[in-house]
């Protein structure tokens, strides 16, 4: 069993497979980041994953579906934090993934360089951010606003710790594509696949799923759309075999 | 009337209302061209507007049907640019569209800077070439290879050429898409919107259409995607539409 603090609720991932604590009050995880855990490239048998800025820990345990690889999840916001290692608990996964509650800029001097061969993040989206936005609610704007990490601070730590030739996944704003690209190409994570997800056929991308190597070769591959939803509104096959975890 | 030089032939564009010459020996245009004249932002009634890399004349002519705006073509191979004039007199576009003969590294020499609205361009796509692809037909070799002209030297005097807040549009292949966004923003070409096409729904992209302003605020849109052919292998409606211009 799990301890549930007030406001805190224990939902289901991936098809009733796995569990995770949430609460609206603070965070809950988005398709973008089951997005993120279906699109990166993963060690099938083993190696070593982390996942920067990892919130109630979803990216982590929807990963633990696809590799056998151990995860280290790291959290600025100790209450996040907290939820993520309950999270692990109640799925008995304390085997094959850690949580840390830390900032990210500092891991690169706490722990060693160039060891893991993946690196995801579902990083916060937005660089600009309003007093009140902030005074509303302090834990959603860290999720989501740039005010403890840059995209900047996220790729140059994301290059630090993957090793050559490992990976760097990130999922994000379509607006923010230029920055990405040039940013992973300053930090030598050369972008080798991107995604792009649409509300709708017809509509603009709203997320951008992309994937660097460490001083790879310079190449990118433009993978198929996803599209989230069909003409009737409903779930399309492609997306909802990813959000309920079918692949 | 029009002369036709050995192996020219005169096709159809855009479903009959335009013509063009065209030589298999020498250059004929792609569809990569005709999706560029109708994804670029063109001004309406009036304006200027340049395209490097002209071949035949595919793009100017082609963006005759969208606007009237002064059109002037630039291409390096005298042969080509031979065609081109030929394909602006049959269809009697003398008014709108000047053909140059002329390398594009020159044009920033030779005129104004910073008085076109619009820059098209159908860049060479490949930056590698054998000996024996050059040799085997120096004009086709010249058209898709980057050996008069770099895509840093495209993006380069497109920003010389465009006016302040004015238009770069440029078709390329998806594997440059890392290459075209850095030089973009390199050269103050800021990335707005990009379009992706796909030879089917599940297959990767194997065109990309984009297009940014000079000293334009950071922001990019990415467009609903293009696929080519539908599961039947027919033309999907969305492409049809572009390539018989009837949009």
């Amino acid at each position: 069993m799990v301890t549930l603090n007030e406001g805190e609720r224990l939902d289901y991932l991936l098809h009733e497979d796995l569990k995770i604590v949430q609460s609206q009050q603070v965070f809950s995880f988005s398709i973008d980041a089951i997005l993120l855990a279906a699109f990166a490239y993963v060690p099938i048998q083993k190696g070593k994953i982390v996942d920067l800025c990892t919130g109630n820990g979803v990216i982590p345990i929807a990963l633990t579906k696809r590799t056998k690889a151990h995860i280290l999840g790291v959290e600025i916001q100790e209450r996040l934090y907290d939820m993520a290692v309950r999270s692990v608990q109640v799925n008995h996964l304390e085997q094959q993934i850690q949580m840390i509650n830390a900032d990210i800029k500092e891991l690169p001097k706490r722990i060693e360089h160039g060891q893991f061969d993946v690196v995801t993040c579902n990083p916060p989206y937005f660089n600009t951010i309003s007093e009140d936005e902030l005074n509303r609610n302090e834990h959603y704007a860290i999720a989501r606003h740039e005010i403890y990490c840059t995209l900047d601070d996220v790729i140059k730590v994301s290059s630090q710790l993957v090793k050559q030739k490992g990976k760097v996944a990130l999922v994000h704003r379509p607006g923010r594509l230029t920055d990405i690209i040039t940013l992973m190409r300053k930090y030598r994570i050369e972008p080798k696949r991107i995604q792009f997800v649409h509300p709708k056929k017809d509509k603009d991308a709203n997320m951008i799923l992309i994937e660097g190597m460490k001083d790879g070769k310079q190449d990118i591959k433009v993978l198929p759309p996803i599209f989230v939803y069909n003409e009737n509104n409903e779930y399309t096959k492609e997306f909802s075999d990813i959000y309920y975890g079918r692949i």
